[in-house]
């Protein structure tokens, strides 16, 4: 771990309400109608959008699409190697919820109708983990889904876009009995609460998830815990409105 | 089905703020050290827990315990029969989401010291389905929780009870642009909005998620639906405490 | 376990050629086509039917039905917790051995034809195990069949009744070299033989299973366990007679 | 299948209460402690007897045994070629289910404090199929387990045979409202009734299965299948006895 | 094992580049399209070839057809008992390799479109294993396809073979130095490279795999173990071409 | 895809025994003892080298290590996406035979008896596939291994290092009849003959995997595939050598 913990120790301390520093290189990987990587301080994240024309028996004939996504980590993101679903032959429960949190979320930013009767399949692959890979893997996935429209845009599969607005996520929680913006490891570790916050361009909700396992909160620090996301998330809307605008091509563009 | 869709058509209106008719059996069965059947309108799920004295490997010698839950429903609980996640050969992701919730919920109220180096393992198996079946079983699972705490005091295998405090659930939602408590799954199946939440007896949050996957939710309606759940849950909670005061024998109690 | 094997204890003896109360409790639950909880001694059940009509590839176009059956149980029907298989990621070998063995009891009552193109599929989940929890299935299982094959008929799907006989089951063992009826798992666990006897209404046999694991038996103590199996088993094809013709409706009735 | 279904037909027809011709291959393979070929018409089975030292914790100092079966198919042994279990990914319920009828047969041959601390684990492996493959299975797999328990006593492991008599298994069944003995697969899929019968060398049952599918039977039918099994039983009995005192070595020698 | 190891060390010495006993026996089973036993000293293979005209969604319409293999053990070909990968739930990743090498190495010897849309299933199941199962299983199941190929040809299924060349596979290896042909179990554990060849009758490369996990090898080393295979493989091209000549029917007649 | 095809048309022809542009970037991740990103052409792969002291039971007390290495690739890395393993609930075939030759390939590079009795995990993660992807895993593996064995030796867990040789993989091919280097995927996709090359900084062979699926190959194909390269695999071991020396911190190096 050469030192890391160390590390940790010595860094400049980031204010309560602060980000770590965020970035989204779009057009990541050749493959994929869309993809990024998008990075929430030392947490890194590959998304990418696959569209898929076959769509399951009970989608076809209603004349819409979905979205549905999939989130792992590699075995070595975290500090202890994990062994792989594969070989353990199930998956992990933690692994299913955040995938299904994910599609809720993007399922919200699209017009089904629009989008017709196809699917697309969201993956995010955690490269590296340090707390909020949940919610840093929603807001680069949904520009990995946002660029893989674009793509039916352009090639004139769909007359227009069916993306109807960006929505993009940030944890808070409560440490030391303090209210505090994009938990790393080394908080969400000790935190006593823990909040996900799924936002829309116009500021409207789609998911809100906190916990208290460790300490119950108030009603007062569930509105703390919001106003803190709320200040924060218009900036990570920003900075995907432009990363969808870079054009694909080398070298690759980080949007920071 | 026998004219179900047709007996909900002529129901009298619940208002938007009334409980459905709730009720609590404990000492449901034979074995477990702690049992119930919990009712919710149609809704009934059984709830048990049991006391495991070899706890897993990670535990031992720690001096603390442990609450692990496991969620499933009777393949033919709702309106179509689903496959036994055992044929299908994995575990469904939404079975595993609400067991963790149910899990975190529970973990709440015990002090894992107190407890000592033993896990409680509790079973929520839904026997009918009509919305709300995530918060009926935490409402339930609290109680059978309780019964085998009361048990281990009892037993003299712990000095004092390891019950901090009961939690108990409830949902709200938003339907047709009002906010509304306790959906079935008719309400349910039709709201934009879907929020559960899971308080203490002092009035603390212990978890609350809230999903808009059709529509998005202002911060106002997510005041609206955390103030009916409020006003809600202290009912539950005093069915909670009337409950875990019923003795063990023939003929069994119902408290509603 | 509240004084449970003391309870066993003082229980007044049954006489070895004596059933344990049994009770049938038809249209148990709301969604499924059949339903009830069958109830013998302390061992309760709940059993369902639903009618399929999209059937596998293998029966389409040859005129003729199908009825399959699963046998579970909840993980603390036990005085142990035992893990679920979907938890295990395979299906126990007795519990598949069970089904097996409901599915082809239930298939020798039905008239295939006259059920045309549909399956029925059966669902036994024990609730609470005290002995004989796969006769009492079979006894109970197929109420549930015949109150899903008299809806088929009400609602004009199939023109008569498919079901030809009705069938029940009972066990019967070994003790201490005295032959017994109706083994609860105390006798179970003690009995050197265990025998199932599937009968008709007409008296004929559908299928026999006896099992001397811990003592062989002669064929003179073979003939005796028929003999107290054909004694008791016309008391519960009667008991079923009067369970299938129960109305549905609230309250619900109990037939013993 | 080069005209198989044409040698049926003109096969020297067997009377109904005749044997196929029964083979045993004593000393089959060379690694096992111990095997054989055993025959029974077209029907061919591989069993062999595995000792190990190393048994389940729950056997642990017990100071007594256990004996434990496998039954299996090659994926071709049958006219159609069956997916392996293995890709499948779960083990098919017949398998379990002759598996487990093998494993109770076998341990009921057997003292297990004589066996001391150790488990015998029996491989049946059905090469050809030709109906009949269950019971040949038991009657196979009881001279492997004796040749494994002989090993034990040569190789002054055990003082003496923990093997208390020797059983065999034949099938019955009712075939066009004939009683007739040991079907083979063109009889067995036409049989209304199919019976297994395990008998000791003093004549006592250990297992009867007997299944009515298409039609039931009567008692009187049942004692008709029961004596063609009494008649035909020491007949293999005796070969058992006689395979079991062929030594080692080669050439094999196959007893009939 | 009855003294095996011992019997080992007094068998007379085969020379470095001598061929162990290997024998053929086509027509082995009544079912499959073709069969065959394969014996290589003391490895047996049973390789079964098995026709089926409803082919996978992917090949159809293609108007040509395709060859895959499943490799397994029986669980006590060897020395230990290995568990089933049934019961393990999962495919062991050798067992998956060589099926995968015995797969490309049949499907180079048959021209797919002369075979029409329809595949053929090999089965290659280790009975007893003495080292060189692979090569054996190649060689051996080669006949069971050609068996099978000329099965459709006389049948009149298609108008001419499809098999294009018979390929046949043997190990060679580095044991102490020394090159050696044809590996038995006791050689192979010792051998610190090992070596499959699989070739053509017109003497060319289908696959070749060297290994040298424990030593690595020169090429040198290399071209004297080619040199080795190529001089036996004429052997059992020779062995294969009489073995399909033979006419079905009892007695058995085994090629050596 | 965005022209992804139309590039590879217009990109400047590669001479046949020219390699793809290749890079290594050492300390790539945060966590593991060992990693980096290997990049050959537009293929890439993370690769990670993981200590764990907790060995497996039948490793224990040998004072001997174990390397074992596990191959995977994200759902979208290729063209088409593919299932993940994880939710088909089974390891695909060609992903267990290539982690299996990862693992003997790295294994032969390291002193089993210097490294001690722990084990290091390998894992190759394919970010991007463009052919050759499991070469160039070895090469990129055996890095992070050293870097992995380097901090071993830096934090004086061993007194010296466990790696005796780098080794190097590099693919050779056949394509339209002219033997070729490095095949990238649509080379590979029409190539005839495809062979794996794994050898030591000595010139020794470690492994060689040649198929010829679709063409046989002569002796004389298979010298000049060898000769390709034994030329290339010189550049790829110095590469290594420099990555190896390559320090942690920040910014990243990537030796080419």
């Amino acid at each position: 771990m050469k030192g890391w913990l160390a590390e940790i120790a010595v860094m400049p301390k980031r204010s309560s309400d602060e980000l770590r520093p965020f970035a989204i290189t779009p057009h990541y990987l050749e493959h994929p109608e869309g993809s990024v990587l998008v990075e929430c301080g030392d947490t890194k994240v590959i998304c990418t959008a696959s569209v898929d024309e076959n769509v399951p028996r009970w989608m076809r004939g209603k004349g819409a699409g979905w979205v549905t996504a999939e989130y792992d980590m590699l075995p070595r993101a975290t500090g202890t190697r994990r062994q792989r679903d594969s070989r353990r032959g199930k998956v992990n429960g933690r692994t299913q919820e955040i995938s299904r949190l994910i599609g809720r979320a993007l399922r919200a930013a699209v017009d089904m109708e629009k989008l017709g009767e196809r699917q697309i399949n969201i993956d995010c692959d955690v490269i590296q983990a340090d707390g909020g890979t949940r919610c840093t893997s929603i807001t680069g996935a949904l520009v990995a889904l946002g660029l893989a429209i674009n793509n039916l845009v352009e090639t004139e599969v769909i007359p227009e876009s069916a993306l109807v607005e960006r929505v993009a996520a940030i944890s808070v929680g409560v440490l030391g009995g303090e209210v505090v913006l994009d938990l790393d490891y080394s908080m969400d570790s000790r935190a006593g609460v823990d909040m996900n916050v799924v936002m829309t361009e116009s500021g409207q909700l789609i998911e809100i998830q906190g916990t208290g396992e460790d300490h119950a909160f108030s009603r007062e620090q569930l509105d703390q815990m919001l106003g803190l996301a709320f200040s924060a998330l218009p900036k990570l809307l920003d900075l995907q409105e432009r990363a969808l605008k870079v054009p694909a091509g080398e070298p690759q563009t980080t949007v920071r």
